[in-house]
């Protein structure tokens, strides 16, 4: 009905509706979505954490240092009372908006971005986390130095070592699934991208799919932190017996609610995967 | 925890905000929300509705033209497969976010406001049809020249007759709740965003129950073009009954999902409500 060309979304844009459809995807077992807030954490918190966020994927898909565009995202997203709704989506939206604004949206261009990064980008990720209160685990003992808790408070030690962001996701990439894509290329993001960009239905049932899949295939370190790597891989378990039946799925939710069992991790990957899947397309 | 100041949002920043929120608060009985899809109309809709419209909400509070904010606004929106989301929203959200961009966010700042449109300002609303089909009422007999289903073709009789946005508003007043707004200071909005204001728990509950308000105190005028005056009446009538007890209101959203009942005026004043009650400081 029109002559005039509907403008394209930038990749900020896409970051940023990212963010919201994944929270309104459902049912995500054991996290918050349109169906289901969790206590004083709830679905408009995310929705005004994602428009927070903004500023700071603007500076992403700019030519900003990659450290003060998560730091910028993060603290814009704090501006609700929610406490912590998006840190970990931001740690992979930053890189992905990055490499898409750059014409690297692949696995090749992901691991060019991260390569570059440096000491200064780690010190803002650090300061990051005095924005907002992130659940992570003890650092092994021979980086006590460089526990994130510590915020800008590490920074010394992080110079140094003369850690760049990347070195510092590699540190944790075996405990936290959010810093092993920034170790891989995002290969996990990218594969489940591919599988949504295949599915069929409302973007938001197929993202839900997605987090399925996601959670199934590998424990989630959040739920690992939370409650151990047994009770994780038995959540996965669980994830894989509703696989690709959100009717399935829903009981679970509710169930996973009741338990305390967040699994966040798969959540940020999943809002990533929105990312990659809008960006190469996805009809919404 | 942070010795940061947490950056304030911005008007831009508020306006979508309060696209996502409006959309988020349920039951609106009869409107999409985070419990209910209208068939091909879906939540995630509105949420692209809200990013796309970015470009046009920051125009806004700017300096341009406001015909030519709002149009860049449902041009934006319309980047979705939903069809129209938010056009009534837009047009109301656009000189709500010119006046609090300026500090005259009241009902004289925006009489002020409106008062300042031109004729070129009333050529962009007329555009702006051509972006998304819009329901409307047919024109009266001595303006079928001003039919705004004729879009950029009625531009000429508006020049000829000399005609401001402002004035094109006026002409619809009395058929169109928005319209009603933009003449008379948005007073309903404001008194609206004061109860909301005044009431306590989630915003999103808040401004549910400021819908039923609004739906209560006058017909919906989007359900008059459809289904005409006395069930407009009608209604409204049903939304007093269940006013302040949003768990009768979800049986009245189900019915109203049922029978076609669409009080979609109502859910744009909920939004610019919502936008009003964000300026204000309600918390989220």
């Amino acid at each position: 009905m029109t002559d005039h060309p509907r403008p394209q979304m930038s990749p900020a844009d896409h970051a940023e509706l990212a963010l919201t459809l994944e929270v309104a995807s459902t049912p995500k077992p054991g996290n918050v979505d349109r169906h289901r807030d969790h206590g004083d954490l709830r679905f408009e918190h995310f929705l005004a954490g994602a428009v927070g966020s903004r500023p700071g994927l603007e500076l992403a898909a700019g030519d900003a240092p990659l450290g003060d565009a998560f730091e910028r995202s993060v603290r814009g997203m704090s501006r609700q009372s929610g406490g912590n709704t998006q840190f970990g989506c931001l740690l992979l939206l930053v890189p992905l908006v990055r490499a898409a604004a750059t014409d690297r949206l692949s696995p090749d261009g992901l691991r060019t971005v991260t390569a570059a990064t440096t000491v200064d980008d780690a010190a803002a990720f650090y300061r990051a986390f005095e924005h907002v209160d992130v659940a992570v685990d003890d650092p092994p003992d021979e980086a006590l130095d460089l526990d994130v808790r510590r915020g800008a408070d590490a920074v010394p030690a992080l110079r140094d070592r003369g850690l760049t962001l990347a070195d510092v996701m590699a540190m944790s990439a075996d405990r936290d699934g959010n810093a092993a894509e920034w170790t891989d290329g995002f290969e996990r993001v990218f594969d489940a991208a591919d599988r949504v960009l295949d599915d069929d239905g409302p973007v938001t049932d197929r993202l839900a799919r997605a987090f399925l899949d996601l959670l199934a295939e590998r424990p989630d370190t959040l739920v690992a932190i939370d409650h151990g790597m047994d009770r994780a891989r038995a959540v996965s378990r669980e994830a894989d017996a509703v696989r690709g039946d959100l009717d399935a799925a829903e009981a679970l939710a509710d169930r996973f609610l009741d338990e305390g069992i967040n699994p966040g991790t798969t959540a940020d990957l999943t809002a990533a995967t929105a990312f990659v899947a809008l960006e190469r397309g996805v009809p919404v």
